[in-house]
């Protein structure tokens, strides 16, 4: 699943505040009219008393630290990324990021490019395609990524209007505030990624001084040089070897991986801010319990989940490609990983690297599943307490959140062809055991072969 | 999947204007009684001040160029679809149209005639009944195509007499009218079908001179007749050879593959017109956000959107054989191209008409579903707004209005079996994968013999 | 599918008035408390001014023929079927009736054990299994059927009773009445059947003659008793061989394919009727158009929807299991005879017999899901015309009409694990698509081996 | 599926009384408030006039001596079970059952180790994986037990007091009260499952003597050690051999097979207990049919309804786990076995035994499911009543109640990843039948082997 890396020195994204074109993307769903509004309660916010953004618990706040490092690696090219205020975060094709970013994809495309015309030599088989297919997610990935930077900052100015009113009261701030949950979730799927990256190049690097040691017949030399054209012959096929080509094809190899991590990483960060506002509006709602409550209260809090519904829908709008290509490549990736469960392999390293690398994939699928589903079970949980309001206190607000609650599906999508509830897991699950079991049958006359000759 | 031609010329279908059977096609689910009333209506309005039909931005107006080219290849003969007043479109058994439509049936069913023969002599299996299924579904498409002609003047009535309301103001036009729309869509289908078309014969012809070219055995000379001798030896099976029925049957194999691409187009035209019009209440909804609305206006409303949504029910029930049809088809083709993906070709050239043959049909497959699953999304976008409506604005008129959109699936259907929604695609999808993981296994035997000689 | 008979006389059906046992039988869903009190009101109907049921438009009067011609082969053995009052309908253990469905019973367990036998002789596969699931089938379905008829005064009267208020205005008799839609049904399904069979017995008698004739090595001679002992040769495994016991053989096998096909006609027939009501209600619905109507006309519609869906309930929860036999029953002969689409047979007649049965066999399955279906469709068609009633007639009961008619699945189930709705055929087509193509594949060895050699 | 003992012996678990941890686990959805509010009426309860628990119909005291059963076998480690008010029942991590559990679940561990070490040697394959997930299975069950048990007083407590009104009037007892219904479904359970595991020893130990009988080549002596060193060789190939661990190792595999079974019967009663109380209140509905009703009473009922589902929830959140692991496990060994079905054996006894085992296996899975899914019937089943109450007696408390039980999934689910209804097992049923499909012809190969010689 790994590559090279090209001749390359990454500019930092330091220098991004030259250039400020006013980018306002224009949402599929566009919220009718009050974005300009909101845009003018936002100025007047910013130039009367300006809140300070960077003491408030804000999803830019929580954020902004991990799409930094993603800068790093080219993803999501934007401009002013730290600064506190979200009103800042602007984006430009023609800037130093997205320059970056228009290098790291061509690095990729050769990559790409060098694994496809080594496969049609070959032969593309069902099993030797799952290379093709990560560089080819990656690359898409990139192409997404710069799309959602375009619409990034017209999403973090709504999300920030959105979501100021649930900084102060009645609303309460839950026991782990926001930052602390996104970075929980950031560093596990970092700490576990690189992991899963370090553990990789041990194995092969063990593998390869082992054949070395054992194959008396091959006459290379253990190097960094050999190793590096060996594992990454693919390559060399279109390039000519060098030694700095060589480390910045590992560089390249390492930003893939990075961007492959953090499509779910960002999804998670993602849902993980709209269900901690959604677990606001039940904690309020749960105070309410046993009390009179008169209706104004009501419509406030409806009024307060009809937009935050309606932020959902403007963020989903947004994030569907990704979320999209997150699930099919993390679909592709289980399947085929399960489908080499039953493969034997050489040494312990490689059974070691291959439990690591399925369980971690697979957990990490679960997770950015079960992390996006929250956001519907959180939006429900209100009902409860709302379906015991006494009759002296019912009223129509009550019942128009309840019927909205009951009826509408708040989830995110992938591009509304499916909504990222549990419901869905558990079909997808199903789904998989079906692909799995045919997969194996399939795959038993390669399974049988065994392991190739190690000195050929 | 293509097939020659047969001695026949067509007649134009413009001299439509002689006889005019009244015909009320008999709706399945009859809208009671204002079918008559709304004639009356119409009448009225024709006698009175005749609106300047030509000039408004109608479905009958946008549509009817391409139902005219429809009809150059004998599909729904229609009297009287030139005029802009949709009141003068007719059918008849005894016209014109219909002879013309007759002689192309049978023209095509001759050759389903030769396939099936010669399908029965080499024994039937899996991989080449497809022409069978490709000239089996033209028939039946031409069959659907006279019921649905049979049902059109009611229906276009109907649906004129529907949108007429939204030609005018409080109603805006959408920035792209319907015309545009529609033929963008159309011009898109019909352009890529033509390539598709084109190449397939390129393909035809190229690997037909190779052949010819390196086989030193063969003692044939490459010639039209031969060439047609050679590729459509199903038809001269049954029939004896002339170059004029060859030149016809080329004509008839034209006109299949068009009938074949007008059903998806059809529906997609379809498609355009109903969701054209929710997309106006949609609007005319978001520009009531943030003003006081007195209830007459919520009624007006939700009067245009049952009465929308009893359009589509009319339409629906015309039209469910020919979505029923057309998906079975393109299920059908896509599961059939998709299993031979794996397959080896001989020319490079069969390799372009291959990739570029399943990614139309894969593109127009989607792209058919996508536009009727519009309607669905379409349908519900008000409901965002009216969700907001404040405590004063509420009314009776708005809650029905939201239970409606809510609870009913608006949205095409195939004889009620399956809605055209998003979701169905998706789980479509996944039942796709499951039965193609199924054939491939099926059929690898196959594939592994490889491409049998090509001089025997 | 078929097996010969017993020595065994039917008894005629006829003296079936001497004992009267009154079996009240405990629905399982018992509605509560009305049964009593809907006896009561019946008895006073009764009593007072005896309503000529002879002459009402009653499910009781459109169905008893049917139920009659059923007895004939012992199913559903009821006492005072013939008489118009449904309150003569009886069910009694100890009557002639039942006597002749268990001398029925015992001949078809006879037949089941020998085939048991012989299969367990021979060795049990998925292909020779068929014959043993078509006994148990009718096996069960006797039992089923004996059930059922427990239940069936009960059912028949308040049936009767719920039904008597759609005989008489504001309610309408549809165009056809109900005794012709279920004429229509039954003797279609009757004809089609007896075709099916007659076709069976041609089919095997052709085979059997032209084989003696071609394998000079055989020195039988063709007898009506040589061929019976040939084709049912499982049954002369356990019983001697008698012509009477052959014919006898004859009747019960005739008996069970009767059974076979009456399991569907039934559950056909009970769904013409319940769908006959509801069409009732939508027609009376949709007179209310462009009226002003007062809420109490509102009110009876309601109850009266009610009403019969309480029947619905009270009668599915009767007939559950007879759906869900049928249901499985029909899914493994579609499965089974389409696994055989592609065996060679080796007359012609043989796949005359085989495409009449496989067409036979799909086309009642789709029938009785369909008409099962339009249960369903019926029930929610009046919800069109109540969505436009005009906000002046608006009222609770339209929107608690409504309101039901949209949460409710108005629908025959099995066993409630599953409603008989369109969109379940839809799921159910495609998993036997998906199952017919992984049996395909497994019994590929099978159809390679061809034929076996005809003489041996 | 079984393993034999380890050296030990189980401490009664009687001595429970001494340490009164006071455990109140945090439920994942916390019932907000009335947690403590619930202790404290329940507390005054306790001290003003404690309620004679041992006499009400209460789920502790139906549950408890099967609860007390398990301690046998270590399984949910509870102190004061034995208690009649559920106050008193503990949970305790440093107490005797606690320390009785943890031996179990060693000794399981070795069982485990044994089996794993064995497979890892001669290699582990779909087949013969079954024998590692019984007992990691059992182990699993272990852990979700003691993590229930650490819920079970705040459980129990909760839910007495919920049930607490229905022991009063206006409720009445049904027919057969929960004791009895309890008793029944658990007698059964253990009855079948005692019959299931004497049944495996008798086959085993028939197929060991006809071994010995029949092959003369085999030296061994039949005995008691040998049996058992033979049958479990995989624990005594990391244990040395003793007659004392012999015995132990069949009573672990005695409390393994008990643990199995106890967590479908767990469920089994926990779903039995809650459905008995919406039965309760279904009861109560019907009888006020044909009543003028007033609203207070519907606003009790509604209002006792909603505490129901918030206790359905609340225990929901507890089994969640062993929900989950119960239906894998069945739908695992579902598959497994009734993929044996096509295999030969070579003893009858072998043959009885497997077919018992499948019956039993199958009929335990439907027999969990189908009770669980009672609690959705039962839910639901007052909605009739309630749709025919008249427009009189109609008020708001009514269709909050309506639209509640319309709308609401009141079931037990699986981690809320699905629900435990009866379509659900409709769709279960139908992805079995798939993966049974694609399994069978994985198998064949295997199937064609035969059986292995007997004396090898």
């Amino acid at each position: 699943m790994k590559g090279p890396t090209l001749n390359f020195r990454r500019h930092p994204s330091k220098d991004n505040g030259i250039k400020s074109v006013e980018i306002l993307a224009k949402p599929e769903t566009p919220p009718p009219k009050f974005i300009e509004e909101s845009n003018m309660e936002f100025n007047i916010l910013a130039s009367e008393k300006l809140p300070n953004y960077a003491k408030l618990d804000l999803f830019h706040r929580a954020v902004y630290p991990f799409m930094l490092l993603a800068q790093c690696f080219a993803v999501m090219p934007l401009l002013g990324i730290r600064e506190s205020n979200p009103r800042r975060v602007r984006f430009a094709y023609k800037s130093v990021p997205m320059f970056v970013t228009v290098i790291f994809m061509t690095a990729t495309s050769t990559l790409f490019l060098g694994m496809f015309t080594r496969l049609v030599n070959i032969g593309i088989t069902a099993k030797n395609f799952v290379g093709l297919v990560f560089f080819g997610c990656v690359l898409t990935a990139y192409v997404v990524f710069i799309r959602l930077a375009n619409k990034w900052p017209a999403v973090i100015r709504y999300w920030t209007k959105t979501e100021m009113v649930f900084t102060k009261p009645p609303y309460e701030l839950p026991k782990k505030n926001l930052s602390r949950r996104v970075q929980l979730a950031a560093l596990a799927i970092i700490g576990l990624s690189l992991g899963e990256h370090a553990l990789y190049q041990v194995s092969a690097i063990l593998s390869y001084k082992r054949r070395l040691n054992i194959c008396t017949n091959i006459t290379e030399v253990a190097s960094f040089d050999n190793y590096i054209q060996r594992n990454y012959d693919y390559v060399f096929e279109i390039l000519p070897y060098s030694p700095v080509l060589a480390a910045l094809m590992l560089l390249i190899n390492l930003a893939c991986t990075f961007v492959w991590n953090y499509m779910d990483l960002f999804i998670m960060m993602i849902s993980k801010g709209l269900s901690y506002r959604f677990e606001q509006i039940t904690a309020r709602i749960r105070k309410l319990e046993h009390e009179e409550v008169c209706e104004s209260v009501f419509i406030q809090i409806r009024e307060h989940y009809v937009k935050l519904c309606e932020l959902l829908e403007f963020v989903d709008s947004a994030m569907s490609s990704l979320i999209l290509l997150s699930c099919v490549n993390n679909l592709y990736f289980v399947c085929y990983q399960l489908l080499n469960v039953f493969n034997k392999l050489r040494w312990p390293i490689n059974y070691v690297y291959f439990w690591y690398s399925l369980l971690y994939l697979i957990g990490r699928t679960a997770f950015v599943f079960l992390t996006a589903a929250d956001i519907n079970e959180e939006s429900r949980r209100g009902l409860g307490v709302l379906r015991r309001v006494s009759s002296r206190s019912w009223c129509v607000e009550v019942e128009r959140l309840i019927f909205q609650m009951t009826t509408q599906t708040v989830a995110l999508s992938g591009k509304k062809f499916y909504f990222l509830t549990r419901r869905l897991l558990f079909g997808m699950a199903g789904t998989i055991v079906t692909y799995e079991l045919v997969l194996l049958q399939f795959d038993e006359p390669n399974r049988r072969k065994g392991l190739q000759p190690l000195c050929a």
